[in-house]
């Protein structure tokens, strides 16, 4: 089997929820394990030099138009979350701590953390809300899940993951890393499914 | 027939020459007049208040990236120019004497630009360079395109352009406005297909 895919994204990255189901099902087709990397994009970004899109109006208006509208054209559910922008630094402990304890449910975890924030408009910051979801993609150790949002073992992992994303070049979310090959955007993904059907061109 | 659709580029965004002969087509096949709409990106960037993505060496080098992998991807010539980043005043002011006196030619010109620079590697800085390029687009009038560079008027009809698309909230390059809908980057190509088909999703 050829080596993993690396999904780099930020639990409140519209892009990344979007880009998600399509790029596990194309791992999959291609017999690749898909391993998500969340991270908190703003650390990543200030690591690069990089000022959040947010910050310019014009940018901005253009962004919040085109999430609902990309929403529709993948035919996703999609809500522009009364939280924005936040820091989804509990959900992407919890990841990590999942990956270790019940890493069979680590993708459903994750994909659950975007529909808690894009569907059913959780506030990423109540841990008892992040909880709610993770029950929702089978985690029922929700004792476990708390205490691992707040555990150093699980926050060292996450800035590991930053970390990693910025030696690795990552410049936004997603970012999908394949042998070596960076790409940013759910709008790459057709490029995504090329490389992976002939190993790059 | 249905409302133009505006095309912003600047002759320099390698995504606006990706994106230039699909768009063509795509009006084309909806019975829409494509109205090119040259402006300097960094003018309009600043305008907007947004930092040029070529500040952090991250996102650089995964632009320089991209680029000539976006370019093997929709199967077009490119490389990497010399002169990057540039200024494209002169054959932007030019295509507004084109589109004024040939407008019939004023799409090929455009093409033309965008082959000489990523293509044919001219200093777009030097305006014998542009007007050979022009000639390739049967723009004759060498002398009145010279001149054209240099003219007020069409430096007024550069400037005016620039802040139309700042007015119409352009925050890069391609941006492709359709009946007030703003599509940025060569990757929208399928939701402007989509949009064009359905009047809107």
């Amino acid at each position: 089997m050829s080596a993993a895919i690396d999904f780099y994204c930020d639990f409140a990255s519209p892009y990344a929820y979007f880009a998600a189901p399509r790029l596990s099902e194309l791992a999959r087709r291609h017999g690749r394990a898909l391993r998500w990397r969340p991270i908190l994009l703003w650390t990543v970004l200030q690591a690069q030099g990089i000022a959040t899109p947010l910050a310019s109006k014009a940018r901005s208006d253009y962004l919040i138009n085109d999430m609902a509208r990309s929403a529709r054209f993948y035919g996703m559910p999609y809500r522009f979350p009364s939280h924005f922008p936040t820091s989804t630094h509990l959900a992407a402990r919890g990841y990590y701590w999942v990956e270790q304890t019940a890493p069979d449910r680590a993708a459903a975890y994750g994909m659950a953390m975007f529909e808690a924030y894009f569907v059913h408009d959780i506030n990423p910051r109540d841990p008892e809300a992040v909880a709610d979801a993770a029950a929702k993609a089978g985690i029922n150790d929700r004792a476990g899940l708390l205490a691992a949002m707040q555990d150093d073992r699980w926050k060292a992992a996450l800035k590991a993951a930053g970390d990693a994303a910025t030696s690795a070049g990552v410049c936004g979310s997603p970012f999908t890393m394949i042998d070596g090959e960076g790409f940013f955007g759910a709008d790459r993904l057709p490029q995504i499914e090329r490389w992976l059907a002939e190993n790059g061109f």
